[in-house]
């Protein structure tokens, strides 16, 4: 009789067709409840307020990472480059858990959930966790999220300038936002990576995939990251945070589901978020429901900051918002605060929950650290920013910071 | 100086690239609270515990499908069939409104969170109040949406076997599932259409697009919509519901959003629904988070079999389930029952939380009511089931029904 | 020093994207000159007058296919299915082979340029002078693509029901006309397909990727390869065709390349042809070039008929062409010559070149020979015909036929 | 009875799905045998040796191009710029009709087969004729060919830094070639063209996208149209051209269509081009299997370079070839082909046929004569070079050479 029939677990993609499951210990990982977990997390947040298609979850996009990690393995086994199935094993489970330790609307709420808390420390926690309920089948994988496993290549699949993350992620967002400048050839940068002196290098090849990657990423930050109304639905939530937290702590009752409860009422240190396994298991049971829920729940709140500033989320009625290259003038927000609060008949100071001013910053390319190398015929290696004929990549290494303002729509 | 600058609204699609908004009016309906709740509805409820990319809204479906709208007004006045700007932007805002009665997981759940009342009622009052709210100026939208307007065929662009609707849905399902196999020609179906005695038509040379139609419409309901696991957690959820307010009409206690809650702990009628405004207005404020997020905190109810359940599906730990094309023997299912009642330590009537078994059904062609018409170049007019050289059309017409049956997983 | 560096071959494919080269065998078959022929003739040949976009080759077409076969192999590989390293290559260079034989214009001239003569024969006998050249290594590929080879299930990625070569066209053909009606899921039909008693057969879950592949296949032929433009296109190839021999049957001149000269000066049976290689030879040396290069210039040929003929398929100025289900009475037929050879002062034998009817033939499902086996989860296999719940796969086996009549636009 | 059932021709494009033909004019041009000569004629020449699916046609890119432009007048007017019917024919006509001039393998063959006629000069002259033919119909399209129409902005949808020409090719041959990095948001750049001061200038929310576009068309330069292999063959083509006239000037025979004998035996000056209309007449009987059918033929021709060379071609057996940044050695490439000289036994001379080193060049962004203008919102107009933030666009602007040598490939 035939043999392995439905053994081999497939998940439909669509945008790269099928993506196996290469191993028990990855269908395993994706089995678990913290893993499930990213199944109802957004990857770009609020980005859908301006892309309405980009609905997409953390849990496509950590598939879809490790399903390009197995391809890039297969490549470099290909040119030689020696890799073991445990260790292909490993770094697959590495890309697929990096993202672990993301809550809802991460990019924007971590600092105002968690203070102090960076979202690759928990990431960590939860893999150790996972490592313990497995008996240490993730020591390895852990080893190489670390950078603390001898080859030194695999971790620059999970994190460096051209890692799998990037990869997917540009490839995703642009194919959910439906914003062309982001598709990239992932696909011939992967075909050109091989390995010299324990290094991710990219053949010479591969030269314009790699300039277009960095251009494209570039752009998709300008054009959907930091699109600017992405900006201010962002910062909008940030704020509604930030008075709900602030009521918590004056004792007002908030609705929320006991997990998030936890978060409003409780503000742990880095220290104690480790110490105490409370706060990671009521961390675990968070995701954008629990935020969304409780923020519709506010619009009727009697504090009239609240329930002004979650209407606003809740109706895509959102701050205007300029931009432009220079800090925006102190005493002219000041005074934009001052009309505001009057208008709005609340104080100067809750006028800055809706009049507020920051900045935005990128950069497309930080070489230090990890740099991208390019391998040439003769063997030689070089640094993309040298190797570029044409024009300066090394100005792409330069950040760039822009200034946004915000206030209400009719003012 | 240049005119109309940044006027024109577009929305980026990822499936047609950009959409405009076609009016004032359209743009002002987008805008409406109502119809921003169609973001955080998703068009396919659960089918993205099968196809993890099933994440889009139904916001997404209908500006799709208003988009086709635009696209077939224009094809059918390049062909002489007078239809001035208001019929236009009436029909645009039927197709826009036709879903907006929809609430969260809608197919599955309108039985019972609301029972006896149809989505379709709940839209035409929603347009009822908005055209309220508009000083009339939704009047030829509704008589288009309740076929009451003069010219017939732009109600079956709103609603027959090919409206907007399905050319949308069927073409959008298909992308964000990845499954291939819903791909329709529906650019060339538009292209085809045609009016003859005040209906649809489709010219001859569209005849192949119709079938492939038909067929894909057949294929997307199987391997997508009824799906086997897809059914399986929709009546995880519909089982979930019923303990819920089994739990509620019995005094306890649940967590849940206010909206949520009175729908939890009263069950109003039809009458009731349409005559007390309370009950449409807070229909108005559900979304697929009231759900998700009161569930995920049931999952820790000292009710066993709410918490039971609702960790089934946090967990996407499914019901094991199987499917036939006849009914299931009443005594296997009872003495599963009994077994399973055993084995959780439950009564064998909370049994049949766990352990059940039903049907499904689907016709890929009902003629009834309308049928599709293909126009000949000599003027002839006939249904595509007579039209068709080779197979049996009519075939589709006869409803395909499969039995389930589910028990939890481990048993 | 890293090794392999730029030894894996790939080839960019729009359709695929990467395609790898899986071995030194089939690379070198690749640059043989017998191979290489295959980028002069379209896959399509005439389709591109209907559908500008289907200018695809024949070496497309068969390298596409060979990467088809390398991923069967993989899937069937995973289900514990035997195939080694050397089977695996003997199949793809069989599938890479298959087609060799196609002349220009293939299916349209076949039996005009050599009488008698099928292309498979001459894809045989090309890999026979092959195999010489490669010193036996290409046995194997022989043994699968006569079927004489012990797994019998090899032979079937070949040629079958739903070979390699099928799901290749299907997709590929779709793609570069533009017509979504044959997009087909190709991948989920190769991670379906298990051994079992030595058959390919489907597994349960692929059953409707496989109608909906029967379907398209149905489609396809009748919008594209049978598109009544295409036929009226192709005729009056065939017929232009027959002149130039018919001429060059009474000694006249007509310019042509060498090679195109000799079949159109000789037409040696089926035993002469593979006797003697100089025909093969010279066979080797014939693309789309030589009979376009030569029909422009016959477009001022002194003999009136040849040069009108020649003339409406360079200007695109094809026949009218009508179709039905019923022949065309002949005597209407041969009223319309008459009147044509009265109005072209020509004779009524003449004017049969431009007056013609004849009659396509298409059966979608042929299940003589192989037919599409399903498997189920139990073990069972059943056919497709059987298998589809719901309508008359079988009626798909019924053959379609149409007749047509083409005669000068202008008459 | 219907109207107008069937009379809007439309042309099935697998990039853009259906295009319309707009209007009669442009629908008689299209059918016109100098038109329908551009089928015969592919877009990238020679790129297929290296990407095998580029083998689309100058047909398909003017059609593509055509209805791009219809879609830049629906916006523009939209936005409240003034164009007439005739205007929007006139500059579709000019769209169509610019690359008519092209002769088979253009870029390459400009030079050999007609010395000093450039090919727009050509299309003017094609055009000419065309509007005799019409009377007159085309004298508009003609000025806004000619920028002596008084709406300057519409010759620059024709011609000019984002004309519709290069938005069409680059997402065509990014489509056809499979190389993703060409991709570009031709839909958003279109949707944010405006006109200030009778010249098209793009919104400052397309920006990003017109970095892009800039950045797209530099690397499709050196992936695709200078892509190193691609330039080995297009060499070798133009040396085989060079040896045929050679040999033609001896008086020896060559086989050739009549057309193309005519420019292997004649040169005709520029002046002599345009004022003998035989010239002209047989030019328009080139394309691309008048070169390929005779270069074919050639492969056994008694002189040896000639023969040589056709079968390095026919036979994909290409030259080798290195890039390098600075000119090659001259005293190298002379003792290359003193050596090849020695090994193939013939003289110094003909050796230059098989060894020979020259220069490509680009430039990305060319801002002299029109440069690519940034509408802001505040009504402001600066250049794309100044307005990006980040980097030097104007470095895109400094031109690229590279030097190349080849030889052949067993030296």
């Amino acid at each position: 009789m035939q043999q392995g029939f439905n053994k081999k677990k497939i998940i439909n993609d669509p945008v790269y067709g099928f993506v196996s499951i290469p191993s028990e210990l990855i269908y395993d990982l994706i089995e678990h409840r913290y893993f499930q977990r990213l199944r109802r997390i957004r990857q770009l947040g609020l980005s859908n307020m301006v892309y309405p298609g980009a609905q997409h979850t953390r849990f496509q996009h950590v598939i879809g990472a490790m399903s390009l990690t197995v391809q890039a393995v297969d490549i470099l086994r290909s040119k030689g480059i020696a890799i073991n199935a445990e260790e292909c094993d490993a770094v697959c489970a590495s890309v697929l858990l990096h993202d672990m330790g993301h809550g809802p609307f991460s990019h924007t709420l971590e600092e105002v959930i968690i203070k102090g808390v960076h979202h690759e420390d928990i990431s960590l926690a939860f893999m150790q966790r996972l490592n313990d309920e497995l008996q240490g089948r993730l020591g390895m994988a852990i080893d190489i999220f670390r950078n603390t496993y001898h080859k030194k290549f695999l971790h620059q699949l999970v994190s460096s300038q051209v890692d799998m993350d990037r990869l997917d992620y540009l490839r995703r967002d642009s194919f959910y936002t439906g914003v062309q400048e982001g598709v990239i050839g992932h696909d011939r940068i992967i075909h050109m990576m091989n390995v010299v002196d324990d290094e991710i290098v990219i053949e010479e090849k591969g030269i314009y995939a790699i300039e277009k990657f960095l251009i494209a990423r570039r752009l998709m930050y300008w054009q959907v990251y930091l699109h600017k109304t992405v900006i201010a639905a962002e910062e909008l939530l940030v704020r509604i945070l930030q008075r709900a937290k602030f009521l918590a702590g004056n004792g007002i009752e908030l609705f929320a589901s006991p997990a998030f409860r936890h978060f409003l009422y409780h503000t742990p240190g880095k220290a104690d978020f480790f110490s105490n396994p409370q706060h990671l298991d009521l961390y675990s049971e968070l995701d954008d429901s629990d935020i969304f829920g409780a923020l519709k729940v506010w619009c009727s709140h009697t504090d009239a900051v609240l329930s002004a500033l979650c209407k606003q989320l809740r109706d895509r009625n959102l701050p205007k918002i300029s931009i432009q290259h220079a800090p925006y003038d102190a005493d002219e927000v000041e005074q934009l605060k001052i009309s505001v609060a009057q208008r709005m008949n609340i104080s100067v100071a809750d006028a800055a929950y809706f009049v507020f001013s920051d900045r935005v910053m990128n950069t497309a390319y930080s070489p230090e650290g990890f740099n991208i190398n390019i391998l040439y015929r003769n063997g030689q290696v070089q640094d993309i920013a040298e190797a570029s004929d044409q024009y300066n990549i090394s100005a792409l290494a330069k950040p760039v910071t822009k200034y946004f303002l915000c206030c209400p729509k009719n003012n």
